[in-house]
């Protein structure tokens, strides 16, 4: 076995066997197989694509590449939610404690934001005292007494696909299917999850432009979870306009302490809701209501006392910016459009995000939007609000946003997407 | 300009800038962009192809990397010839004094072995104290002296080339013909020839299999010559079975003395005449009369003269192998096919070539063959015979053969395929 002949096979359209699949992410993982060689395979497969016989094996081969995690001496049923990233995309925050507080467990592993996307962790870093590095122990007694815990994903899980990631992304080998689809789903799987429930997210802001580059990532993601013996739901939804209305770490986390005090923007309850009875029920709590729970304060408890036991102060003022520049409506009538990229771009201009791993980021930066498409608007009135510590950077985020909203004229019918747009199982 | 953007032009099918191609090829050679970007590159373009104007500025950008040499101060107009590498392919050793005898000036800068194929380095290497690496005086004077140099390229021309030829070579990307056209060529205008005679061999043993991927590489190459100021004219030969009858360093190096002396198999007699036309045209020496040349010992002369200014002596006894097997026909009859690969292969496991740059070759060892494709057999008559200094390897060597031949019934009428197939200008 070598790295050219495996190379070669899908260089040639032909189909990887388990024996070279196995051989190639043991060996790369090793060091035998060297950075250049990867790439050269990582860009064949982009190109050529895997079958689902290839996309099981390489997922498989990256799970055995590290250790596994095992919930099942926990009294209560797993059960996790994976977003593919987008512009606003706060879900997580208000989600787990909510899930927790119907009685599943949520052993939610999140990662940090790169480019225009946001990261679960860099938005709870900005509660003082929260610490997102937890050891397995403390890990597991955070989800043993609050029922949920959002943290970082230690190095001993499937480090293939940490190596292999690091690699696509600086060869331009993010964007293929088989490759996000394994790498996703092989840190799902080592977590030890019983249900997932995966948020798809299609549009500009998303990973995932069509609905059909969608459908085929999520379908490949429930087959991988299904067959590995995970009860996997995928629902699609719309990131063509920013969820709820704010993109930035500590402007997101008010936002989705508004959703657990049971108020907060519409789409965000929505999809927050949506999510949750998607992962009760494929942890078996078909009787759960997940509407009571915001209702009742029982998630916020769940919220306070998970944020507590990782150090976090959730009565603690948030981080905010100390520079606010005001975009307003150049004209009165309808807004049909607010791009996703557009927004997440000048979020991250603004210091919300990050250009590489090392980079740190502005826990009070971001973009508030004032307007939502279907809203009307008058002109004059405020459109967006940009957050920053660093007013040089103003400019630079307004680059991203000329072409950010259309404003068609008042009276015009306009229904915007909804915001779960499939289900896939 | 970052090495990602560009491999995603290629990666989507766009066609690179010209800014893009000086940018990566300059950042590559100095180590600005990493090998794992360079060879995801690479796999995109050999997937995804490029065009002539791509081709062309990719050339020109490899050739800007290193130093250019000038023969123009020579009183002879030069004349070079490049082979794209068969089994048994000797034929720049009786080529290059025959040109030159013919009053041409021949800078034949030339390679090792790698895989299957030989080296014309290593074949001249068999000669007792014959030195391959010269200082640039010192081939230049051998060149004004003698007419004709062979010998191994400076590291001067082309470093992007070299760096980026033994990339490809491990990441199962040698196989692109805009890679290999821009290869060739970037080192043979840098070397500075006026004209160059294109060699492009087709058939099993052979980097092109089809006469389709032939004339693609041939007509590619002819139009960057051209382009290039150089005449370049290209002829398409045959490479299905070996040239001549002997595959190996030594054993090759005594067939071409056979031809200089005015013997040696017509095929090779045919090939090496037809080159040299070709190289005395495109120099404009068209009265020269390579025939004469041959049959006058005045190639000959001239042969001694370029060995003996190079350290060796054209007079000591070539080495031969110490252990000798012959194959046997089974069948009388016709022999319709004798295979260029697997005798190219057999060779190779002999002793002959090597698997990786740095391993040592046998002079003596390699393959004779007793018939061609066309000749009539008898039961038990000599096919092969198989030569070596370790006899443990015959057993590996003869795994290539078993289906290297094929005899039909005595008095089939068969007619093997010309030497020179197509010519392209």
């Amino acid at each position: 076995m070598d790295a050219i002949s495996v190379i070669r096979t899908k260089r040639d359209r032909g189909e990887l066997t388990p024996e070279q699949i196995d051989w190639v992410i043991d060996a790369y993982t090793r060091g035998e197989v060297a950075d250049e060689q990867m790439s050269a395979l990582a860009m064949a497969i982009l190109l050529n694509g895997m079958n689902r016989t290839e996309i099981a094996r390489w997922t498989a081969a990256m799970i055995a590449s590290g250790e596994r995690m095992d919930f099942r001496a926990l009294s209560r049923p797993t059960t996790d939610k994976h977003s593919t990233g987008g512009v606003g995309d706060k879900i997580t925050l208000p989600l787990a404690p909510l899930v927790a507080a119907c009685g599943a467990a949520v052993p939610q592993l999140s990662g940090r934001g790169l480019g225009h996307t946001g990261g679960t962790l860099d938005k709870l870093e900005s509660i003082p005292g929260w610490r997102a590095h937890l050891t397995g122990e403390e890990m597991l007694n955070v989800l043993d007494t609050t029922g949920a815990v959002i943290c970082a994903a230690g190095d001993g899980l499937a480090p293939a696909d940490k190596k292999l990631y690091a690699l696509r992304d600086v060869t331009g080998t993010v964007e293929a299917i088989p490759l996000i689809a394994s790498s996703i789903m092989s840190k799902k799987i080592a977590e030890g999850t019983g249900a997932l429930v995966l948020d798809v997210k299609v549009g500009s802001g998303a990973f995932m432009k069509t609905i059909e580059d969608a459908r085929e990532l999520a379908s490949t993601m429930v087959a991988l979870g299904t067959d590995s013996g995970v009860r996997t739901v995928a629902l699609l939804t719309d990131m063509s306009t920013p969820l709820g209305l704010t993109a930035g770490n500590a402007l997101e986390v008010r936002e989705s302490v508004e959703v657990l005090a049971g108020g907060g923007p519409q789409d965000v309850v929505d999809l927050t809701l949506a999510l949750a009875r998607e992962m009760l029920d494929a942890a078996g709590l078909k009787d759960a209501d997940p509407e009571k729970a915001l209702a009742d304060g029982s998630a916020m408890d769940v919220w306070r006392r998970m944020i507590s036991a990782q150090g976090g102060d959730p009565d603690a003022p948030l981080p905010t910016a100390r520079e606010h520049h005001i975009i307003t409506a150049p004209a009165s009538g309808v807004l049909t459009r607010l791009d996703a990229y557009d927004v997440g771009v000048a979020a991250w201009r603004l210091g919300a995000g990050r250009a590489r791993k090392e980079d740190p980021v502005q826990a009070g930066a971001g973009v508030e939007l004032h307007a939502k498409p279907g809203d009307t608007v008058t002109e004059g009135q405020p459109l967006m609000t940009l957050h920053t510590d660093t007013p040089e950077k103003f400019d630079y985020a307004l680059k991203a946003l000329p072409d950010a909203y259309d404003i068609a004229p008042t009276g015009t019918s306009f229904a915007p997407l909804p915001v779960v747009r499939e289900r896939i199982a």
